[in-house]
């Protein structure tokens, strides 16, 4: 059977070869000042739980999508093909999609999804950097959560907002919750769970100084659940560590330094936001149009967000109303009526699409200066 | 040479026989409640002053455009081809625009632009509706404007903004203005010209009762200048008119009944925007998901805007922050948190490409029902 | 644990509706003249063989692609997950692909792969329409082939060119083939197999009676492994039944009524390529172009290929040289240079994408008559 | 006024900045070998005979499709626009033009139209390259043929396929062509002209050593008679010349070094069809996959042309039937089955829209070797 499996190997990586052409649906996001922006998956399922996919088309998905981490966390208490998969190895998951990472610049997270009900208990959690998921298999539901902490584990809240525990789909926090904030054992929480986003998690990120993330919660195919085809993304979080490593993710996740990429829309504290908004835009000192005091301001988008600009400036635009859209990976020339000739200008625009809470936006100042 | 024209004739219709393919950058906005929502563009040049066309490259683009009136304004004081071009007669390109519009439903408006300085003079005007542009070439300013007003023109102010009149690119009055105002011979202005917008006027216009109007005042080819083929539109004015002929949009223009499309924003008056803005949204109760209290509000767009919009009501959604974009001709399903299980919910939106002045933006009241 | 999934339930379904935005990808071709052309991919894995996915998403993907069958064909002889799926019954992965595709107008076909060697043994076969795999895991080659025949079960050779058997790609009988073939135990071959094609195995399908089938012997996702995002499409056999049951495809199977859709071709013999092409072109007399003897023919493609024609007529085109390409799902006016005026002309085109043979195309007559 | 129109200046050129955005509808051709491929369409009308746009616009137009060169020619005998620009000077045109193509890289051909009838006469015919085109007004249709000569201009017969002098849209030559050729007072044809192509006038041009020209004739916009913005071209000539001169393009023209290109076909002799396709499309030696015999080729297509190959090599492909399409700007990689291993293997292509005369087609040669 040798013979057989390298042919098909052969033939598996060459279909598999990634084309220039399928490159567009890469994520792209520009690093932020003294740290990398990585782009990572932090809730994913497969086969092993209750998902539809062997582990490594995770890492395919993930490939295509160019990420640079995925975690595998599957439900410790629920697994639907069980009939099937008898293995009881909770890590089993995770080892095939690490194996099949091996020969890409991708990093698997080890996870494990605590899987226990709401409102009476502490809802669906991710442990994340756990090193062995079958020890995470206890009865108490606080046990779990010590035990995760125990191996060092980033622990978030997911999908507080899930119209199966919260019908009205609305995040609220309960005792247990509390709880396990208070003793240190639940470090972050979904802003952005699979197709849906509610804005009172933020307010309870800021409350209880979660980190705040965005994640698929993908059951079935990434490019069905997320219309990738139309142009749409899965939500993801960015992560600013300092290196490409695991536990340089992890680190950031703990230090909050996080932004949540949803629908067009990032999500996150303002020092985060500001920090991947000024990486993503520039904007440039041009020239006065001949004798007038209108000046040319060049703005560059090196990022995939089509962001939406309410431009709060004194000035004014001579070609745009308020509200400015500068399209992913763009260039536009704004049109500044500075009313007198000025060798620096200060712009400001809130940015729509950058959620700091419930109505309120990202404010970026942007001192415009001509080259000397 | 009878032949040689008849064949000529057959091969340019064929030639030009527009197809499926080619109609989408046709405008398409929906009639409002009471009146048809006409689509003008109402200055435009020729060879006959100093544009670059002969006439009936007008009427052609105009059918691409899907538009329903055009207007011919040359300068009257001004015709940089006057050496090749000598025919004095002021009407000729609008005689030759309406004769090549004849074969189709597109009304050819006889209009001139009035072509005096800034700032110590009236600046440019357009007189619509007229009966002759040649009485229009007398010597004082104010004379052309009595004349234009005996006969029945309706006379706009154009580009206040103009960079050749006002360096800094705003528009402001002075007391020759005034003066054509106050004796009502002035009786509407252009919020957009061309490829640029001035807030201020929008001031001006409803300080002074003038009706907002968007215009090319193309030279060059319009899907040059307007970037068609990037999927970008020429700006025009919506006439909201009780029929469609030259005589009704005449009563709506002195109505004020209006609102100009620029660069995907609709300026104008309040009124007229909810018009416009409530023919092209609709929002329709469907149903609630499951057992939860999340309704399904199912949005519709047929209009060309691509409309962005402020979520102000007291409701969030499932999945959408507060800005919310619906594109044009296009549908998509809100999924409101109602908290309970309402038979009408209200939502409001603003719509922040919906401008009726600087920084302020229509509120659009949504009560949504279901149905019996 | 009832609650969870009734929301599951509903939050899924919810997930995978599919928009009207989605449905350009379904494969699209019309009915022919007494039969239905039916879309069938007669070969699929799923993890329960070497496959990477749960068997719902074979289903998923198929009703993505408007298919109206689906074979699951799991490997007999070959389980690579075996040691995590231990359940021996070979009908499993067809009994969870039937029961998910229950809710949908998808049929599902019960099958096997027979995986033998070659170029010793008959090389890898397809049994479909069979009654229990698990009898068909018997030691002799022949014996399986033999209790396929039992249980009336159509049999196609899969990949005869594969590289795995035969390193240079070349398709060949051997002694075990053409035993198996005169015994009446082969009666289709793959003259497509994944992304690839050989030209011989058209021949032999011809010379030995076999049915020509495509299929895309999926093993991973087929939005990546025929890049559908890039407007490709996964290799399907058209079969031309008389009613869309798995009773009549396999009576059209067993009948030849087949074309195989692979990379924008259609494969097959004459009779069946000609129907197919019958009713996917139109061809219409309009009028003659004013005094000229220039005839304006409108040709309709309602199918998904991209037409390549030849025009072999006695006329030449005035617009077009002798090759002429008619996209999918569009219209073109041919103008027929016919040098008199004519009730009736004959048109010829060579399909230079319907592929009857090494180097033979299908040859279409036209006759376009004036409409009286 | 002065003010006035130094502002117009301004505004009109940031108007008509030409953007990255809109760079995609320049026509690009590689050089080829000893010669640079010089764009050039050699046929256009104005206002000044019987076209409908100032010459400034052929220049702006010309701009967009990245030509090298255009060829101003008006009619000599007709000018439907007379009564309004009563110029007499033939001239006149061809001076606009090229004073707007100064700042430009694009050179301006002087020409004319004669405008005679057929089939009696010699029908219409440019002469390019003059250095007065008024004194070509003579009565005697031998005489102005006679000055052109004396004028060192190049003549090209005119779409001899007009169905307005050939009904049947059939180009024939009469006494008087043949006796035009024979005199050397006509160097080229039409072999396509504006919409229309008609495969007797290679032949034509075969037989009488005549230059094959590609033009657009164009009278009103080419955006909207050649469908610009649905991906089409206009049909131009590709003159193969030493220097980007007048006078070396003239040189050209009188060798006969040139192809047209005319929706998605070159056409032309065999000598230059097969340079320009050389030099767009590039065959390069990969690898062996794995332990088999099948060889990758990458092929790499740097021009316009969607190119249509017939593969008539000796080796079938395992991905592809014979018809093999390479689209405009693109790689593909060809899987060559050369059933044994080869250091060079020797492809042949017929170009099926590479056009050399009825029904027949560039054949082109492809040597492919392993790089050492």
């Amino acid at each position: 059977m040798k013979n057989y499996l390298s042919f098909l190997f052969v033939a598996m990586l060459f279909a598999h070869t990634i084309t220039a052409q399928d490159t567009d649906r890469k994520i792209q996001f520009p690093d932020i000042d003294g740290y990398l922006s990585l782009k990572a998956d932090l809730h994913i399922h497969t086969v092993f739980s209750d998902g539809s996919v062997w582990p490594n088309i995770r890492v395919e998905e993930a490939l295509w999508d160019g990420l640079d981490a995925i975690a595998i966390t599957e439900h410790l208490e629920y697994q639907n093909h069980k009939d099937d998969l008898p293995n009881p190895d909770r890590n089993r998951a995770y080892y095939i999609a690490r194996d099949n990472a091996k020969a890409h610049d991708l990093i698997v997270i080890p996870g494990a999804e605590i899987t226990r009900s709401l409102p009476t208990g502490p809802g669906h959690c991710n442990a994340l950097f756990i090193e062995d998921a079958n020890k995470l298999l206890v009865e108490e539901s606080i046990d779990v959560f010590e035990e995760a902490k125990r191996q060092g584990a980033f622990v978030m809240w997911n999908h507080p907002d899930w119209v199966a525990h919260r019908p009205d789909g609305v995040a609220r926090m309960n005792d247990f919750n509390k709880d396990l904030i208070s003793k240190g054992l639940i470090h972050g929480i979904e802003v952005v769970n699979d197709i849906t986003y509610s804005e009172e998690t933020i307010d309870i990120a800021k409350e209880y100084g979660l980190t705040q993330i965005g994640a698929s919660d993908v059951h079935g195919l990434v490019d069905y659940q997320f219309r990738i085809a139309s142009g749409n993304h899965r939500p993801i979080t960015l992560i600013f560590a300092k290196e490409k490593t695991a536990e340089s993710m992890k680190e950031a996740l703990f230090a909050g330094r996080t932004v949540a990429w949803f629908n067009n829309n990032l999500i996150g504290e303002e020092e985060w936001l500001k920090a991947i908004c000024n990486a993503s835009l520039s904007f440039e000192y041009d020239d006065y149009i001949g004798p007038t005091t209108i000046l040319q301001v060049k703005v560059t988008n090196i990022s995939d967000v089509d962001f939406i600009l309410n431009n709060t400036s004194k000035y004014s635009f001579q070609r745009n109303a308020r509200i400015i859209e500068i399209p992913a990976h763009s260039e536009k020339t704004l049109l500044v009526r500075t009313l007198e000739s000025l060798s620096t200008v200060d712009l400001q625009f809130e940015i729509l699409n950058a959620v700091t809470g419930k109505d309120e936006y990202l404010t970026l100042d942007v001192p415009v200066a001509k080259k000397k």
